[in-house]
């Protein structure tokens, strides 16, 4: 990962985690979609064992969650907080899921293939991120028999996974592409250089909050390194084009005053919903990018871009909540975490 | 007045200014809108003479301004000040108004009357602005010969002033009125009642800002007196029932939601359009009545209601700006004013 070296300077202005992705089959199984619940099973025990039970130092780290045993809410906050996908807790029969200390592994079991393996870091790390993959998947390999093929790679139920199985994706905050109305250009052009833009929250175009991911598409007749590579070179140029627009929208009266206010509803609202907390988190973000507000730090808005999460929230809380309750809870989550760095603790709040 | 006597009662969480109109005609001249330009000119002369070189001390505190000297934005700002009529800036020619130093008193010369004394005083004061009223009428009638009329009183142009010549109006703050939709069901009833409720900015049911003027319309075969304890007594009722909602509404999560974002947005927003300004003013207004901003006092918000005015803001700063430079230049003045009342001087503002 040679060209990685230069993740060392600080791209979190933009990047705000790095993702790799490995899918991953069992040779002696049919794919998860063609097995019965008793199957399931059998295949989440064994992939457990074979983690928690390595002699591998990480392997302590390791919890085990059978999905079935998760209340709704439980559940939902693993989507939100990106640690496994939507569909994996449609249908969370025969499911388990395998799960890091600070949770920056996961892995799920029986979802589209036996094994997805997940490593998120944050800001941009791909060469981190990818090494801790590689890891797990030493470990499992030690233990489990990979469908695997010479000729194509690794075996997966979805062809457009066929090879190496790897998805790296990086999940960026590009405020300044939406706002000058670039990103739809970008995300066609993106398309034919094998790379896929999408909004996280919501779809490219409507989405609130400025936040994408960028990840590749192609894993066959490439090797990983090619792959995260390629995204790398992508991710630098959106990077540049990023910082150049905001440089010309720096001094944008209406781009201020639309960051200003956020900021000002954020310290000072009763109830917010989700959707105007993660567009006024992202207008923040923008500010902070912009140097705007020198006490917040990009930490503290990533982490309430989660937090904020209507389950993630009611898991915290401890109980279910009304909407309205989780509007008002959420605006006090927000209110703390933002007046917490920016105002001495002895200053009267109103 | 001594009904009024209970004025000493602080009343300034709901009324924002009294008001005394005296309409007074000269006998010698025919009505404004029958003058030409000289007459006009010449019935200026005499009753600035009246005034200013009258033998009362407060003659001395009056300064007489030539209507057609003035540039678009002074004459404007003078509206936006409550200090002459729109009607009265709409052709400026032969015109002229006669104004104390503290802009407490002005007297409009040539609007439909001949003479339009009109006192302002903060608060509840109707006492206080009818003695003013009283002594300027005092001044005049010394050496002018009004139209009055044994049997009707004082004549003036428009029918409805005939008999005292005399209105008297409250300007009132009415949130909680307003948002409950009772403000709808009282405007019909005062109608039966003699007395008129409109809203200062925009109409009674769409306008920004809950800001509303309560005037009597009865002005024949009722003494000034019988007037102004009418006009007393129904304000009195409309201040008790904005209380009682007030104090329904103020553990509403919703109503305090829309105060403090109020507060928070006037705080760092860098546009402020003079619509929302007004409205969101309002808000704070209803927010310090109801006790959550200790530190910001009735009298600044409501010099902010007349300082953020388009003219006004235009004359205060003395050059002509585009929309958006005063848009911007009102976001400073909110700012600024707030800020002062808020925050310890040394704090970082962001």
């Amino acid at each position: 990962m040679d060209k990685v070296i230069e993740e060392r300077k600080d791209m979190s202005d933009v990047v705000i985690s790095t993702r790799i992705r490995f899918a991953r089959n069992l040779k002696e199984y049919p794919f998860p979609c063609r097995m019965n619940t008793e199957q399931k099973c059998r295949v989440a025990q064994i992939v457990k064992e074979a983690v928690l039970e390595s002699s591998n130092a990480l392997s302590k780290k390791f919890r085990y969650i059978q999905m079935s045993e998760l209340t709704q809410e439980e559940a939902v906050s693993l989507v939100e907080r990106h640690l496994v996908s939507p569909e994996f807790i449609s249908d969370r029969e025969g499911r388990g899921l395998v799960l890091l200390d600070d949770e920056t592994v996961s892995i799920m079991i029986n979802e589209e293939d036996h094994i997805r393996i997940q490593v998120i870091k944050p800001n941009l790390d791909l060469e981190g991120a990818f090494d801790v993959a590689d890891k797990i998947d030493t470990i499992l390999d030690e233990k489990l028999n990979f469908a695997f093929n010479d000729k194509l790679g690794y075996l997966t139920q979805n062809p457009t996974n066929i090879g190496t199985g790897m998805r790296a994706s990086l999940m960026l905050h590009l405020p300044a592409l939406k706002e000058t109305g670039a990103i739809g250009k970008t995300v066609s052009y993106l398309g034919k250089l094998g790379l896929v833009l999408r909004g996280v929250y919501g779809d490219a175009s409507t989405q609130k909050g400025a936040v994408y991911q960028l990840s590749n598409q192609v894993t066959l007749g490439i090797s990983e390194r090619e792959a995260i590579n390629n995204l790398y070179d992508i991710a630098m140029q959106l990077i540049s084009q990023e910082r150049t627009a905001r440089t010309a929208m720096a001094k944008n009266i209406s781009v201020l005053d639309s960051i200003y206010r956020s900021f000002g509803i954020l310290q000072y609202a009763k109830l917010l919903s989700n959707d105007e907390c993660m567009k006024l988190l992202s207008n923040l973000r923008f500010g902070v990018e912009l140097g705007l507000f020198e006490n917040i730090d990009y930490d503290t808005i990533n982490h309430l871009m989660t937090e904020v999460q209507p389950a993630t929230l009611m898991k915290n809380i401890g109980k279910k909540l009304t909407a309205q309750e989780r509007d008002q809870i959420r605006a006090e989550v927000v209110r703390t975490a933002i007046m917490r760095k920016q105002v001495p603790v002895n200053r009267r709040l109103e």
